[in-house]
């Protein structure tokens, strides 16, 4: 709030165009707001938070989860009158083969029960990049399949679905061999959509020249929807260059609508890695996640 | 080269791993330097240090070009028996319809022209990124493909093919909405090869899990290739990456290969975009060029 009593987004410091919406506000009732967005509070804190404003649901990462337990966070989620849209996540499954790979696949397994302790329909699951000094992507992008085709029938026993998260194509190396949705759902054929689907992320795939067909093709495979916006320049750490809705240049409408129309059910992740996001107050991030949410994605949702 | 007596590649300061190839190795018979990649170096350095080498080419960029003036660049390159294999660039197609994007179209033909004076074969295309406050990545990359098609014939008739070039994702908002080689050859069909095609350069495809599909396709309509390594962690300038041959994550064997293997039969050019590289002496970038090549893709050539 301003000396003049007007209302700012952050982190422009830009007048808001649209009021915070109220908690009973209908269009709020598939938001999700990500733990990451407002790292600084804590599970209770965010909870409540949520509640207050009549947001319905939030996206847990596991290390955060497990400052409190999984049970305890649980609990925490329930009585507050909120569901988990997704717990982050699994890790890894480019491991070179052996014992990093077992590894990897048996923390995949923690994570699944911590998913099913959470209530959590979803845990994303981001590749992995390349192991040091290896220069084959094919062979690491089978390791992630075969780990995949491994665990998906144990997370739908245990009522959870794997989603397969493509990332940004600048982090193939480093973090993710999985770069589109197409090749996503190819790395998921034969997997039946009630153990594992793929995770859009608007800020990892926007840029896609064949995202709406690929989103069509998807269909009941898409398990989770995330935003995010492209902001420029990018920062100088490129794994914070995530902007508030609105801030930056991806057609955010268009691209949840194409989710939404292809039967997409689901909660709507808001997920936004930003230093300056982070160094605003907690609360007035949130506020400002509302009225955008709605400001840019509202027609969408209607 | 170190006290020892040794040589050292640069930027990394480790040991050469195999002798700096002689200017009479068949291998360097189509490497050709891009000029940026030693930019403290003048037009007239550039080609003597070439020359003396045994590197037979050099890419041009049209700023420097101009600094000398196009016909004597051309006389330059050719009295020191060099040839030019592609000239940087026509850009800016995205622009909004009207004067901007007119404007773009203007100085393309300009483009072409030198690039006729200077004998380059390929005038590669850059197709800029989204207008301001524009989000509409459709209509941009309409506008682009309207550009090609209305220039390409003006660059066939000049002797010159125009080089379409995706560039990485992470450059789709701001420098190029083409992202991938399998759009650009969307964006050719119905002009003929000896007009248009596309380039590949390896650091900006290297991630596509189509690559090797869509450069069998691509097939007659490849007229230009250029090479640099992926690095991480990526710079704080992501325009920087750019890495020395081998330094990185890109099988760049592998994609040489399958570049050679559809049919494309011209030059190879290096081309870093690196600070590190920059502040080497010019001559210790070209001689570790020489030695990367031959080392890292050898076996490709053969």
């Amino acid at each position: 709030v301003t000396s003049d009593g007007g209302t700012r987004d952050v982190p422009t410091g830009r007048p808001a165009r649209v009021p915070t919406p109220r908690p009973d506000d209908p269009r709020l009732a598939r938001l999700s707001l990500n733990q990451w967005t407002t790292r600084r509070l804590g599970l209770p804190e965010l909870v409540e938070a949520c509640s207050l404003r009549g947001i319905p649901a939030v996206g847990l990462w596991r290390e955060q989860v497990h400052e409190v337990g999984p049970a305890r966070a649980a609990e925490l989620v329930a009585s507050a009158g909120l569901r988990v849209s997704s717990l982050c996540r699994a890790w890894g499954f480019s491991a070179p083969s052996g014992s990093a790979w077992t590894a990897a696949v048996d923390e995949a397994r923690r994570a699944i029960d911590e998913a099913a302790t959470l209530g959590a329909p979803v845990l994303a699951v981001v590749a992995g990049g390349l192991p040091p000094d290896d220069r084959d992507l094919a062979g690491a992008r089978e390791r992630v399949r075969d780990a995949i085709a491994l665990l998906a029938p144990e997370a739908g026993a245990a009522g959870v679905r794997l989603g397969l998260e493509p990332l940004h194509p600048m982090y193939s190396a480093d973090r993710s061999v999985v770069s589109t949705l197409d090749q996503a759902l190819r790395m998921l054929e034969g997997i039946p959509v009630e153990q594992a689907g793929v995770v859009i992320d608007t800020f990892h795939v926007w840029w896609d020249p064949d995202i709406r067909a690929g989103i069509a093709r998807a269909s009941g495979a898409i398990v989770a929807l995330q935003l995010a916006d492209w902001i420029t320049p990018l920062p100088p750490d490129p794994l914070l260059g995530r902007g508030m809705l609105g801030d930056g240049h991806i057609e955010l409408d268009h691209l949840v609508r194409a989710v939404l129309d292809a039967g997409y059910r689901g909660d709507i992740e808001v997920e936004i890695f930003n230093q300056d996001v982070w160094d605003a107050p907690p609360h007035d991030v949130i506020d400002t996640v509302m009225r955008r949410y709605v400001e840019v994605i509202g027609h969408a949702l209607s």
